[in-house]
C-alpha cells in the first residue's frame, strides 16, 4: 500500500533508546547517512524492530527544510 | 548557530517548482538518495538557491516515522 | 510493510483540488468523518489516487492535537 | 475562537499514558476510531482531561499523508 | 475550547497570499515579531480573516526547535 | 548558514526539562511572549543550552495555524 510521503530512506537501525511513552530510533542509511527517529513506544513494540533490523526511515516533505550553505 | 533538528543532509538541488506561495526543492544527498521538501517561495528567494547549488535537507526527529519492512 | 505512523483512518477520496505544487485530498472516513490532507501534486499522481477510490488517512501521533470541550 | 486546522474529530478520551515532559492520549472517535495523540504532560495538566472525557482530536491537513490500497 | 498545542502569540494579521489550494498568513505579534504561517485556502475563507485582524498564531511545542547562538 | 525555516524568534531559556529520551525547552522571546519547544535530549546535549542562554525558537511555516477570534 503505497504511501504519499515522498521521502524513503533505507537503512539499517542502529539503536532504540525507549523511556517513557516515546522512544528514538537511530537508522544508518545505505547512503551512509544518519537519520533519528521519534516515535511512540507503542509502534517500536507493534513493529517488532530491533538493532539490525533493515527499515526505511519516513519523511512528509512539509516537513523537509532547506538550509543554504 | 546549531540547529536542535538533529537530521542534516547534505546534497545538490537537483529541481525547484515554485507556483503559489509553495515551492519543491528536490535534493540529491551524497549518499545518492532523492529528498523533496516543500517550503514557502518566500524561503527559495530568501536564501537565493538554484539548481546545482549544495544545500542541507533539515528534518525534526519528531517528524521522521519508521517503515518496518 | 507496516508503519510506525500511529492513526489509520480508512475512507473513500471525495475531492481532489490540485493547483501548483500541491493538492488538498478530502477523504470521508468508514466512521462518516471528513479528513482533508495536503500532499504533493505528485504524490497524487504517483499514487494515482481518484475520486471514488478507498485510501487510509495516516496521521503522526506528535502530529494530533488535543481539544478540551 | 476557530482554528484553521482543518481536521477536528470529536470523541471520548480512552487512556492517559505520562511519563517524562510528555504524554499518550488515545481517543475514541464517535465514529469508532481510535486516534492517538502525543501531547506534553502540561497541556494534559492545563486542560484537565482524565479518561471518558468528551474531546477533539485536531490535526493540521499538512501533517495528514495518504495511503493508497 | 482549551487546545493542547502550547504556543499561542497574539497578533494582527499583515498579509495574506492566497494561490492555489494553499495561502500564506503573515502576522505581527503584540511582541513586534513577524510569524508566517501556511494554512488551507479553505481555512482562510472558513475563518473569515482579513488584514488588519486580530488572530492567535498557533504552534505545537513538537513542532519548535531551538537554534543556539 | 540560513534555513528556509521563515520563523525565528530569539529568546532566553527559561526552563529544560529532560526526562527520558526528550526534553521541554521554554524559551521567553525578546517580545515577552513564552514559547515551548520539544527537542531529543541528544539535541539539548549537543547544543550546550542551559537556562538563561540566549537561543532562537525556529518554527516552520507550515507548522504555524491561525487561530481567529
Amino acid at each position: 500500500m503505497p504511501l504519499s510521503a515522498r521521502n524513503r530512506l533505507a537503512g539499517t537501525v542502529r539503536s532504540i533508546d525507549a523511556d517513557g511513552p516515546l522512544a528514538e530510533v537511530v537508522v544508518e542509511t545505505e547512503g551512509g547517512e544518519t537519520v533519528a527517529a521519534v516515535i511512540t513506544r507503542d509502534s517500536v513494540d507493534r513493529l517488532g524492530i530491533d538493532e539490525g533490523d533493515g527499515v526505511n526511515a519516513v519523511v512528509k516533505a512539509t516537513d523537509v527544510m532547506i538550509e543554504a550553505e
